[in-house]
């Protein structure tokens, strides 16, 4: 018999009547012949509420306490799930992430998987039930709840599925799956059948927040082939899996956009160990995610130091590196906010020669600036004025190829 | 060193300033020389809203999958607590019931503690750790949650005390103890040092909400005193203990009332087995509960047999009986809503002779109508119409010489 998981985000169980449509789908599943895991979420405004409790008690709270907190989201959502595919006229039970037999190390609000013992989902299973399994979370050996950090519920169903051996995981959000580009940017944008582990976690880290980037990472470490789907539809979503020889025929998988981002430029930076630690140190000391950092080739002892944040974040940037770019010597600070991040993504490029070519002189044929480029080995990453950035996404999706081919009358044409 | 249980409602965890009072209280009370459990319960108003989600899934939700999501509420509660008091730079942890030990039977939603093992709570005072214990839950043998039924962390609270032998066990709620009567009837109301637990049981089960009444049985079966205080004052509460031969000096300890009663009375019933089991039997099934029941000595062959109920469910009371009424061959069904119970309560009843006298002569003398009667050893309870019933129990308070004495003036004299 076929075991599969299914993973319902906060979005999916967001209220009563949409745990009901997850509890037929649950039951559907089984009556096609499946042996079925849900992996479920916190409803959709629950764990921000707790968050807010916590911070309201503690600036800081007691990570330990935190995770006895936060995981209780999980736990009420899935007993909610149970009741709902009983009332249904099913067969099912709730589990906590210990009572699964998620056994993870201490390192309380994102604890790493140690080991999973699946003994009591086997038997449940055997037994006809449908098992709901609370997501996000498990505990130490000596018994206490971890979680696993943010979207941690991903990666207890990718954890699961390994574990269990299961046929199929089914990621189920409020997307159908992952496409060449944002549809609301680009509208010829397709949906991808399937995709490499490495090309969705660079897609994830960004823009296209699609799944925590551990939870891909554990898929690829252990191989667990998944699909991304809509829990609101029945069409099929995007299966990442490890990566085939075929894969490599497309250049380019996707294009993502991150905006609102912010650009900083520290000129004349003395060329010397430590000083880039400097400046970087004290940024991640105020909690501020630094996202490209470019340093180009120094000429006469000095150079240039670039980097990108969030523009939330620039005036608390500003105001730290201030003072630092004086104590290190350097020449002047230069920030720009209202800058994008385009990224083009695909394990294609490896054997693709010129795609960064061919990507820069579509951009400079349609006079769109490229302030800043950084590059992994299927990732070609540029800074873009924000105003540029959805067109700039529009005509390579079209350079590429990544569009459907749409009739000039209506989208009758089948997908390729 | 003294060992205190302290459990705390959902009202006095209500909000995250309440909360941080609550977590002040625990440390003072540890820097006074204690170790410290405290039982917490849901924040108010969670309970209900779980229950409310419940509900809108399934009108009959799985039992035990009930359990597992109403226990979030009082685990919750009890991580912002130990926060709170991290925060405050106390030492706290907070327990679910089964990490404090604490083991029930099967009977979901209203769980019976078959046994404590208090082992690591031992432990973790003993590092001077403030252990937090969420309340109103437990688990079975295999592992299962299971919650002990409404107000089930007072149960939770002082089966605590009895296993860890606790030298004082306290009640914090929003009233300041029990009184004399609701002092917002009678305004000499006074506060109760201590009674027993019978009177208590008595006095729970007539209105005055106070305590669940299985913990209060629990406490006498096991011996344990208690103290019901309020968690925003100083001032000490109402110990409730084991009766001593002075308690019955006392004529009467208390007063309360029940308003929003509904009187049935079914005329020219067969005096035969098995008749009152088919009129209360269709009750019980419709989840009616019933409170006072009385029944006259038969007069040839028939009697009047009388109950009284909520007045919200005498309209399904009514539909439910009309056609029974008919097949047991009895004359008449009558309602009255609009009536209140009145209950006196004391254990120096048993060696007061004329106690239910003295109480009818005083209603008696204010023209106040008796409608029906009913008593245990320690108990007079009488129905009223309910315009009556607030002047009848001041009454009753003054005959009985419950008041406080106030001067004149002001009350500046001490309490006795």
């Amino acid at each position: 018999m076929r075991l599969v998981v299914q993973k319902y985000g906060g979005t999916s169980v967001g209220t009563p009547e949409r745990i009901r449509k997850v509890a037929r789908r649950l039951i559907e599943t089984q009556r096609d012949g499946c042996q079925v895991v849900a992996v479920i979420s916190a409803m959709a405004g629950v764990t921000d509420n707790l968050l807010k409790l916590a911070q309201e008690i503690s600036p800081e709270p007691t990570k330990c306490e935190l995770d006895n907190l936060l995981s209780t989201g999980e736990r009420a959502a899935s007993a909610l799930t149970a009741m709902a595919v009983n009332a249904l006229g099913g067969r099912a039970i709730s589990l906590t992430g210990a009572q699964a037999g998620i056994l993870t190390d201490r390192n309380y609000t994102k604890a790493h998987i140690a080991n999973i013992s699946p003994r009591q989902i086997h038997e449940l299973l055997s037994d006809d039930y449908i098992v709901i399994v609370a997501g996000f979370q498990g505990q130490t050996p000596e018994g206490e709840t971890t979680t696993l950090g943010r979207g941690g519920s991903d990666l207890t169903a990718i954890a699961l599925a390994g574990a269990l051996n299961a046929d199929a995981c089914q990621i189920f959000t409020d997307v159908d799956g992952v496409f060449t580009c944002d549809p609301r940017i680009v509208k010829e944008a397709e949906k991808l059948h399937e995709m490499a582990y490495d090309e969705l976690l660079e897609m994830a880290g960004s823009g296209a927040k699609i799944m925590q980037s551990r939870a891909v990472e554990f898929a690829k470490k252990f191989g667990v082939e998944f699909e991304v789907r809509s829990s609101f539809k029945k069409s099929r979503g995007t299966i990442a899996k490890e990566e085939t020889p075929s894969m490599e025929d497309v250049v380019i998988r996707g294009i993502s956009l991150d905006r609102h981002q912010a650009k900083l430029s520290i000129a004349g930076v003395r060329d010397e160990p430590g000083i880039a630690g400097r400046i970087f140190s004290n940024i991640a000391a105020a909690h501020i995610i630094v996202d490209m950092i470019v340093q180009n080739a120094s000429i006469a002892g000095t150079t240039d130091l670039s980097f990108t944040i969030h523009e939330d974040e620039l005036e608390n940037a500003r105001k730290i590196l201030m003072p630092v770019v004086g104590e290190i010597g350097a020449k002047r600070l230069n920030t720009m906010s209202g800058v994008a991040k385009l990224s083009v993504v695909g394990i294609g490029m490896r054997s693709h020669s010129g795609v960064a070519a061919r990507m820069f002189e579509c951009l400079g044929r349609n006079s769109i600036n490229i302030q800043m480029v950084s590059t992994s080995e299927i990732k070609i990453a540029v800074i873009l004025d924000e105003k540029d950035a959805e067109r700039a996404a529009r005509l390579i999706h079209a350079e590429f190829g990544l569009g459907r081919l749409l009739p000039a009358a209506s989208a009758t044409q089948p997908l390729a």
